[in-house]
């Protein structure tokens, strides 16, 4: 039975707090629940007052949105926090699936979020003027013949390509398959942004190429955008031309 | 020289107000000058008062800029309205470029917006939480043979395909063929989601299948998702599972 709960899967954007949408903003605070982790939680702290938060640093994808769904069953408006949008590689689709499950009547509602790739593109110039495609390294979920045959396609068809979780404490090699891969296609001077902390503290923009790509530190903060056979660099800016200037 | 102008090249996201970020906000308020299409201009227009606004709908998309950088080299702070992001399919690589061919050392800041994809997925459920693919379907600045391929590629590496620009008035056949294309890898019975003017004043929002989906209205304020081979729709959601419930 609907009992006025609700759930906001809330997008808060790359991590300042500047990068929020009003509507996310507005959802936290018509919430009586939040649940995140500590550090997207920070930076909405002033917002949490009165409110129960839940931080979910300690417990697996599941159980947090568990625990979300229980909150709501009990007639409590909950926000759940996700960096960037929560429709890319976030919790959006976790909590629809198990309340589906749950056989729960909760009202959920998606907040779209600025996702990491433009937050990182904003930072590097605009070198996503031109199609590209959305890869997450990570192999936790996906066989990694899979993700290699999207990196395979994506380089074949010329897309500028961003990658997600590139490179973790104990997920270091995947990025340096990618790099072979997209050598098959496009030369080593192709330009590759590189970006940590897109739009948030302590943010390290770098603009390199194929060829010197892996010098840079490359970590689960970071962002890689690889350019595609027309991407240049400009001053300090990497840029796809869209082709007014042809 | 510099002389204390600055263009802000600014995302206002899908269109409604509360979809903007605090940033965007923020760079309208302090700007002298606002250029942009009226219909952008509209929903921020209280916080144009006392402000230069000039309307861009009939110009062309390298005048808009050439004014833009007009104004900022006489010492004003401009913004240049984008829907979306303005890094995908927007301003922010023209104004780029024609500040370097001007030999302008005018500062620009990109700021990054909700672009339609994410928008419209939010509307869907959580369509995109694997891999995907950006595609425009307008061949004004690009030959339409390499869209196709790209849509070739993206569809034989399993991509979720978000389609910008899948049809104008003058510009039909486009769609028919992507569908075509994508039809020789995946089923008829793959969802796709058709979101017309998505998180703005008359959203529409369906969800159907490559068997049918050129019955649906689709024009240029449409974003066409395709499903990957996993996308199912769980009640009145499209949903790509990321792989939590194998
Ligand atoms: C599990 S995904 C979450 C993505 C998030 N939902 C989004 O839309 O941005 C985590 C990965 O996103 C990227 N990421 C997220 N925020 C970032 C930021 N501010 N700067 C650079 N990369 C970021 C990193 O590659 C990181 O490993
Ligand atoms: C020139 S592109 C601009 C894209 C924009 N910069 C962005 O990031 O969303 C215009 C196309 O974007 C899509 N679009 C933009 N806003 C939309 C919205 N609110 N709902 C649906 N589609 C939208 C449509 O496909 C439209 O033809």
């Amino acid at each position: 039975m609907n009992n006025n709960g609700k759930i906001y899967v809330v997008g808060i954007g790359p991590g300042n707090r500047e990068q929020m949408s009003l509507l996310a903003l507005r959802a936290i605070k018509e919430s009586d629940v939040i649940v995140g982790y500590k550090t997207y939680i920070n930076i909405i702290e002033d917002l949490t007052e009165g409110k129960e938060v839940i931080n979910s640093g300690m417990k697996k994808e599941i159980e947090r949105c568990d625990i979300t769904i229980d909150e709501a069953e009990k007639g409590k408006v909950v926000s759940i926090i996700s960096s960037g949008d929560p429709g890319v590689y976030g919790m959006a689709g976790v909590i629809l699936e198990l309340v589906a499950k749950r056989n729960s009547d909760i009202e959920v509602e998606v907040v779209p979020g600025i996702t990491a790739a433009n937050a990182a593109a904003a930072s590097l110039g605009a070198p996503l003027m031109h199609d590209y495609a959305v890869i997450s390294l990570s192999d936790l979920l996906t066989d990694w013949e899979v993700i290699k045959r999207r990196i395979d396609c994506a380089a074949a068809g010329d897309f500028i390509i961003t990658l997600y979780n590139p490179r973790s404490k104990g997920r270091v090699t995947q990025i340096e398959e990618a790099r072979e891969i997209i050598m098959q296609y496009r030369k080593p001077t192709t330009p590759v942004g590189i970006v940590r902390n897109a739009k948030r503290e302590g943010e390290e923009v770098f603009i390199t190429n194929l060829e010197n790509m892996l010098k840079h530190k490359i970590d689960m903060f970071t962002m890689v955008i690889i350019g595609n056979t027309n991407t240049y660099k400009l001053n300090d800016k990497m840029i796809t031309p869209r082709g007014y200037f042809k």
